[in-house]
């Protein structure tokens, strides 16, 4: 479909400015090689090719063909190639799923056309795609108007074909290269995954721009991902539809089903994408990856002639949280005895004076690069680099220095000509006037970088063998299910009778907690079902008195089991654990600390299950909160290891669980100081329809 | 200084690439129409001017001199020239405070020799001015080498030399106008702010960027952002520093004293000002204000060919607060009938067809425009925007709506050529390529704007009369000095025996709070000083038992007047209120919710004192943690206005107090359900030297 030997166009037209005529009009002036196959009932020929009437006249099966009739003639032309045995099919027509119900069966009959010939299908309601390095346009867009694209390692995979052209047509504007360019409009058949996926094995593409409004195949998708991990070709990507606002436009302009935002971003980060939210950012991390230099240990150095703007670059790095080592003392030494009024700490301001004395740049650059061991280069020059006079003289020295250590990510941040920064491009550098922009395009190749070496990493992982209830469990029914599966609980017992509860309290110490038991109260605090802090065996049997009072009274119709008694846990740190099911992405595991921090402030942090202790640990470190796990105010410090391992057990459990799994929540987790372990205070989990 | 008729150069060179050769090349280039006197005791003429051997020689007397010779020598120059007359000196010498302590002792003769004169001194240490409107150029940067200032109503006011001319090259290669530019240096005399306040009234500058390492005459600076708001001025300042990293860099390259950059951050909040992270950010604001409308009530219309895009632009405009209402039902349904497939909503996604169809396009803008009344227009054409064919049927429909709704911004996001974006400014559209850039300057328009709105409406505030004591006071005579300035505490009583305590307790009603009183204790918490939930008379003498033997031996040189009893009170929600005073701006009030909000994650609100009820209660709801006291989780709602109330009466005492005032905690001040009032229940009020 992207690389094909022969192009039949169904709804071919004379006229080059129709959605039948563009493509046309397009391979024919960009010397598309393979051949264009027009068919038109009403013409002998189209744009002076030889056309033919009808998909049956024609004398070879096309590797692909260009829809772009309208409606039901769609499914016809596709239902004919089909026959015909054509294998891929680009449909431009709309009005299909995206516009009604009507439409949505329209598209279900074009879809069963092809599968009934094994037929692939690009759209409906696409804008197309286009590959440059074969002169292959079978895209109706207007934008060629403008120019043609430029060659280079950069591909576009979009939903929106409007979005999609948009980022070329930005790309063109910008200098960059993007050789290949697919949109997937109504996705019925071929997703963006699918895309990404091809991509990621493809020699034309070597870095991957993608838009997603909702991703529809999980596994296609994340296996994607994980290709071009292992390919080492970086992804940047926007997915729109994150606020309320949006979500709600998106609904509305495509029929999408958009997965929780906190989910997808949790996946992203999983496979090292880098996550853009403008077509700027977007842009400038694929210009720098163009360079193919992803530094897996990133670190900045910066050498810069204004101090303001080495401040500047210093918080832009904090705040992405890129490195900034300080340079030897001996270096610095070395650099101040060259210019005494310089600052070589990093950022190394080396003033004025060093691009006057152009030969004490010289050692500025290399010197900074040799002793501080940076990963990535920062040269701040400004307008200095731009000038007439100043530029010649500095540029030899810049390339010298980028050759020399020419592993290193070297950029530059200068105002100046685009003659002039065609020319630090050709000596190896990265050039962004913004210093800013310049530090967030660094920081995403260290990302990258990251992700690439951490892509032979994964431990593998053994699912366990879940036998979940026919229906939602008793809470001690459940936390005894996941206390096997490796989520162990607070000592308990479930009592029929008072005076059970009063020989559990006795055998645990007191304090002890009190809960009500029963199959049908799944939020006991609701009605008051759960008592703390009971210090003797007169409170264990007041206790037990009311809490079966309040569900007679709060939950009448509830068949009540008896009380559970569990030992109190002082001094612990309350956490949440929990599993959701994503639509796309299944099973989700999500770990937050109690209280305030999960219900205001909405500080979780999920992953897709399953996954190791090693994962775990990150997704805890993540958290805002994490200082309280970590000794903040005076605390000892808490088990984190425990609490990371019954974390990795829980989403463990959930992916062995199957799809009857509705969800888990384990509220509170009580993780205790180091080497004391973590227990599951509470735990619901939901089986199929009963949650 | 800005506006001269005369200017003296003293150590003028006959080269024009030297320092003191530039500003002389700079106007005479540029057609300065005042006198230019060069001062060089060993040429008779330079570049072409008639030289002077010495300021005495000088034949009239400069309105400015240019200071342009090494050391001592210039220190000498300001001497001659302020006993010629002179009132103003551009010092560009560097050598001074910035590098050691033998230059700031050079520095204070300077500006000793400037006072003794009545002169005003710009630097030392400063790259100069330019005001292109008069053609005066007192600047040695090379940057003029790459272009002349564009003329605009943008002033750019910065205390970095190299980042100043940064900007105005960056603005020039943007073509913005910015005619006037003044860099500080050492800010010996004439400071950031007096320059800001001079552009707040100067006719050539109608939009501010300034930019920032550390704020020194916090009056003159704070009374410059108040009249330029006044004015209806925009300020866009980029302040670095923020960072660890940048704050160090920030000390190693000016002789600032950088303010702590939350307090920073609420002063400009508190004006209005715009900050920055970025050039680009920058100098989009300044762009988009440019144009002068400032939406007072912002709300953004988008109108858009993509529905990707319009995704897009919903996100920005969510994350960066700015409201987007729905379009009218019959507004909705009157487009929908035009093009069945639009979805307008808002985003009003219009589809391509509009664009094809362009009568269609006038009906979307006006309505859009008309029947949601929006403040703010963004229309999004990306390419079409550019294109050769549709560019020029769109054009006339987008000059005739903004001509029609000419009280609205207008924005344009287009990929066009630089002579079709020139077109569109001049039909009044602010044009961005980037959509996310365009909502983030919209967004800033509406903050000036409201900002502006609000200038007039500060309320008068009575400071009252403090009578601080001559040491930091006990806790309960802090209270009570607290609670005669409009901050109540809890009910307590000091006991100086173990009998006071129990009939105190007593009389409060149980449970009681008991606590060690002592002057020498000012952290009662880390010597094991309170001990809460006392529940009856026995558990009051045992309490007061403990503290005693526990003061005596933790803080065994303490003296000990008795025990503090006092109430303890249930199910408030835990404030912190605090005075700190500032180096820059003075005493500072700070309010942010008990515990880890404030401990974990800095979740805290600034504002300089004096202030009324109105900020209070706007710094307490700028809170993350606000919903905590606004009813979330099942809680009452919380006292808000008597929390607002104490923390402005507890700024008014800050503000009355004086500079024996160090510092105030109020921590926890306890904040019933609403109507029940909030009580400091701890306060440690830091007198003098004695905090």
């Amino acid at each position: 479909m992207i690389r094909p030997r022969s192009v039949a166009v169904i709804g071919a037209s004379d006229d080059a400015t129709r959605i039948g005529g563009r493509p046309i009009a397009y391979m024919t002036n960009q010397g598309f090689a393979g051949a264009i196959l027009p068919v038109n009932p009403n013409r002998a020929t189209v744009q002076g090719l030889p056309a033919f009437a009808s998909v049956s006249a024609l004398t070879q099966v096309p590797d692909v063909a260009i829809v772009a009739v309208p409606g039901e003639a769609a499914v016809q032309a596709v239902a004919d190639l089909g026959a015909k045995g054509c294998r891929a099919a680009i449909v431009f027509t709309a009005g299909f799923a995206e516009v009604d119900e009507a439409g949505a069966a329209m598209q279900d009959r074009l879809v069963a056309a092809a599968r009934q010939h094994g037929m692939r299908i690009l759209g409906p309601n696409c804008l197309g795609l286009f590959n440059a390095a074969v002169g292959f346009y079978p895209m109706f867009s207007t934008s060629f108007e403008q120019g043609w694209p430029i060659r280079g390692n950069i591909g576009i995979a979009s939903q929106s074909g409007a979005y999609g052209t948009h980022l070329f047509a930005t790309s063109r504007a910008r200098g960059l290269g993007t050789t290949v360019c697919v949109t997937t409009g109504n996705e019925s058949d071929v997703s963006l995954g699918e895309v990404i996926g091809w991509m990621a094995q493809a020699p034309e593409v070597e870095v991957i721009c993608a838009y997603a409004e909702g991703i529809r195949e999980s596994a296609r998708f994340t296996a994607a991902l994980d290709l071009a991990r292992r390919n080492r070709k970086p992804i940047v990507m926007m997915k729109v539809g994150r606020s309320e606002l949006g979500g709600h436009a998106a609904k509305s302009h495509t029929a999408s089903i958009a997965g929780d935002d906190a989910v997808t971003d949790a996946v992203l980060r999983e496979f090292g994408v880098v996550r853009a939210s403008t077509t700027e950012q977007m842009l400038d991390i694929a210009y720098a990856a163009s360079r193919r230099i992803y530094p897996a240990k990133n670190t900045l150095g910066v050498i810069t002639v204004s101090g303001g703007a080495g401040v500047l670059i210093s918080d832009a790095a904090e705040s992405v949280g890129l490195p900034m080592p300080e340079m030897p003392q001996a270096a610095q030494d070395k650099l101040r005895s060259l210019i005494s009024f310089s600052a070589p700490r990093n950022p190394v301001d080396c003033t004025a004076q060093a691009v006057n004395q152009t030969e004490m740049f010289e050692h500025f650059l290399e010197t900074t690069a040799e002793a501080g061991g940076y990963e990535s280069m920062l040269v701040f020059l400004t307008q200095t680099g731009g000038s007439t006079t100043m530029a010649p003289k500095l540029r030899p020295y810049l390339k010298q220095a980028r050759e020399k250590f020419a592993d290193r990510l070297w950029v530059l941040s200068v105002i100046a000509s685009a003659d002039k920064v065609k020319g630090y491009e050709e000596d190896g550098y990265i050039v962004f006037e913004d210093p800013t922009r310049a530090v967030n395009a660094i920081a995403a190749m260290g990302s990258f970088g990251a992700a690439f070496a951490a892509a032979g990493e994964r431990e593998e992982i053994v699912l366990p063998e879940v036998q979940l209830p026919a229906t939602t469990p008793t809470e001690a029914e459940g936390k005894r299910i996941l206390a096997e599966a490796g989520v162990p609980a607070v000592p308990e017992k479930a009592c029929a009778s008072v005076e059970e509860a009063v020989a559990a309290a006795e055998a645990f110490g007191y304090p002890v907690v009190a809960k009500i038991l029963s199959p049908d109260i799944l939020h006991k605090s609701e009605i008051g079902g759960v008592i703390l802090d009971l210090a003797d065996a007169a409170a264990v049997r007041e206790a037990h008195a009311t809490l079966l009072a309040r569900a007679a009274e709060r939950a009448p119709g509830a068949r009540i089991e008896g009380v559970l008694i569990a030992k109190q846990i002082k001094g612990a740190v309350e956490m949440a654990l929990g599993i959701a099911r994503d639509p796309v992405f299944g099973p989700v595991a999500m770990v937050g600390l109690g209280g305030v921090f999960i219900e205001i402030l909405k500080d979780v942090s999920f992953r897709r299950c399953p996954f190791g202790e090693a994962e775990a640990e990150q997704m805890i470190r993540s958290l805002k909160g994490f200082p309280l796990l970590d000794g903040a105010r005076g605390r000892p410090k808490a088990d984190v290891a425990a609490l990371a391992s019954a974390l990795a057990a829980l989403s463990r459990f959930a992916a062995g669980a199957g799809d009857r799994l509705a969800g888990v929540d384990v509220n509170p987790l009580l993780v205790l100081p180091q080497g004391q372990g973590a227990f599951a205070a509470d735990a619901v989990i939901g089986v199929g329809d009963s949650h």
